[in-house]
């Protein structure tokens, strides 16, 4: 504590990321659902034709170059792209320009009890009150509890996170139709692993209280560059974009911008990596569940995998570690008796069973 | 204005960057204070050696590889330093981290009237109540009107812009030894072009309350990386950490953090371009002031010129940029009598001037 911190500062409980490895350092890394499969080779292009004095200027606000590659494969207008500094920021920049703060509104923003944990973390640090739907039986996030009720917004990770299930776009639909006067946000970070999911970006034009946000960190494996986007009615757009006025006018830089269009384009490597994760999902989810782990059906390039009686997940995660593998443990109830396990090469994955193998 | 954006959207006026020509366009580009040289040689090597497989995986959350090398240079320990996405991020993060907010308390942050407009979007943004404090004759800051009164913060650009004249390291220690128990932000982004003046960074250590902000953008000749720093006591950094974990724990992507890096530790090339900027900005100098023009002694890489009678600022702006001249008019009172002129090359300042006296 310091007497410099302001209230807010002092009493504010950060997002805590998985933990990274030193460079260099030998482990099998399935805890924060980085992609195991290299990014679009037009990446080494783009870094060999950059004219680095380029640099010296300041890069386009709107990162026009790529949010037009997004524009490209969606089938929107650049008037519907927002880019950002990773996906986070986009959220971060969404709850600030949309959401309605406490004080201003009673009501509050639903979210599944269970999600990705920096919603609540944006929720504290913007004053915006969230209520927490709990999820269905086996982790199932139910429609209708997101319609028929007063609220300041919704915020939904599709496919969900940790828990790697994912809802239809039907009931996407039912969400927003509900729901014509707040923003809906649907977080499709690992949407690429869902096998028969289609965008909820194919809705823009018909709902304009739509925000799709995605990030090319996970299914373009270019989470090191630090580039996610929004897709949305204009009107959504552009009040994005004050608040990023308001903030950094310049959240991409010259060369994010460049990799990113590279990566966008390239459809033969997205979906070649997107395809192969997918297989190997089913593989290990098969292997795991053989010798008795609980796993939801997974959509993302992660699972969710409940232990055997014989070990916790605490415990498993532990002795996993201790051998240079990292998995993800979270300390929290209900999903503390589960281990979110990112999925890597084939290689790995056999590595991971092996070791897991002992343990159990 | 759309009812999806929350109540402070629709009341924000974000701040207006410089306008930036399109990739291509042929324009002597005066206006957003870059760098007109190169940046340092060492980043060709880092894009040629970068293996593209990392991107794969996370950046560093606090850029340790550049912050290593900020602490070498400045003679601090990487606890002392924070790197965001550009200046403007550190700033916010600052704005956002220690100033006390309206509500929580009466007393307000104290700034010159005349500074980087960007402070105030800051403060309005994040319910900051700002002082301005008006310069003293000639643009100056006097430190007298920093001491002694009760305040929430104090923020100072030095050299100040579009100003461009500087305070000494005396007169921010009287401010710092007066302000024992608030934070005092010293923004350097300047300040690589200012001739005797040590940066306050050196002050580290010895005022707990002091935190020196800078950027790569200018000196360093690398606005389109967008990579800023702050200098502060450790209590301070981690204050500006936890506020950085609650909105995006990785400011900076992997590349930025080396290019960073190499180019903080090549001190010729920095060196070399900052004394060729401090050369040609006397000639320039030398030059308007024998037609007329009213131009404070700048410390910056930039100078703040009223023409002569003949003709007034907004109409010179003009006149320029159908020219394909580019220099900064700020449509605010007083500075509407001054244009913020970028030092550029020998050969565009020699076109500038030229275009100038068939214009008054």
């Amino acid at each position: 504590m310091s007497k410099y911190w302001n209230i807010k500062t002092q009493g504010i409980e950060p997002y805590v990321a998985g933990e990274q490895p030193k460079d260099g350092q030998r482990v099998i890394k399935l805890n924060t659902n980085e992609n195991p499969y290299a990014p679009s080779p037009a990446i080494k292009e783009v870094l060999k034709n950059f004219d680095i004095d380029t640099l010296r200027l300041y890069p386009d606000t709107n990162s026009t170059v790529f949010i037009d590659a997004v524009a490209s494969v969606y089938g929107v207008s650049r008037e519907n792209v927002f880019a950002g500094n990773g996906s986070d920021e986009v959220l971060a920049i969404c709850w600030q320009a949309l959401f309605e703060k406490m004080g201003n509104t009673d009501k509050k923003v639903l979210m599944p009890d269970i999600s990705y944990s920096f919603y609540p973390v944006y929720s504290s640090f913007y004053d915006v009150a969230p209520e927490k739907v709990p999820l269905r039986e086996g982790f199932t996030v139910d429609p209708d509890d997101y319609c028929g009720k007063e609220c300041a917004g919704i915020a939904i990770a599709n496919p969900n996170a940790p828990t790697s299930k994912a809802i239809t776009l039907d009931e996407i639909e039912k969400i927003l139709k509900a729901n014509p006067d707040v923003p809906v946000i649907i977080d499709e970070a690992y949407a690429a692993y869902a096998e028969d999911y289609e965008s909820a970006a194919t809705l823009i034009g018909k709902y304009k209280n739509l925000v799709v946000v995605r990030t090319m960190s996970k299914s373009y494996g270019l989470a090191g560059i630090r580039l996610g986007y929004a897709i949305a009615d204009e009107e959504i757009i552009t009040g994005l974009r004050k608040v990023r006025d308001s903030f950094n006018s310049y959240p991409v830089d010259r060369l994010t911008q460049r990799i990113g269009a590279a990566a966008m384009l390239d459809r033969e490597n997205f979906e070649k990596n997107r395809l192969a994760v997918i297989k190997t999902r089913k593989f290990i989810t098969e292997e795991l569940r053989k010798v008795g782990f609980d796993i939801p059906d997974s959509s993302a390039n992660f699972i969710f995998a409940k232990p055997p009686k014989s070990i916790d997940a605490e415990t498993l995660y532990k002795n996993l570690k201790a051998k240079g593998i990292l998995v993800r443990y979270f300390n929290k109830p209900v999903i503390n008796e589960y281990l979110r396990i990112t999925i890597g090469t084939d290689e790995e994955m056999k590595e991971f069973l092996e070791a897991v193998l002992k343990e159990i």
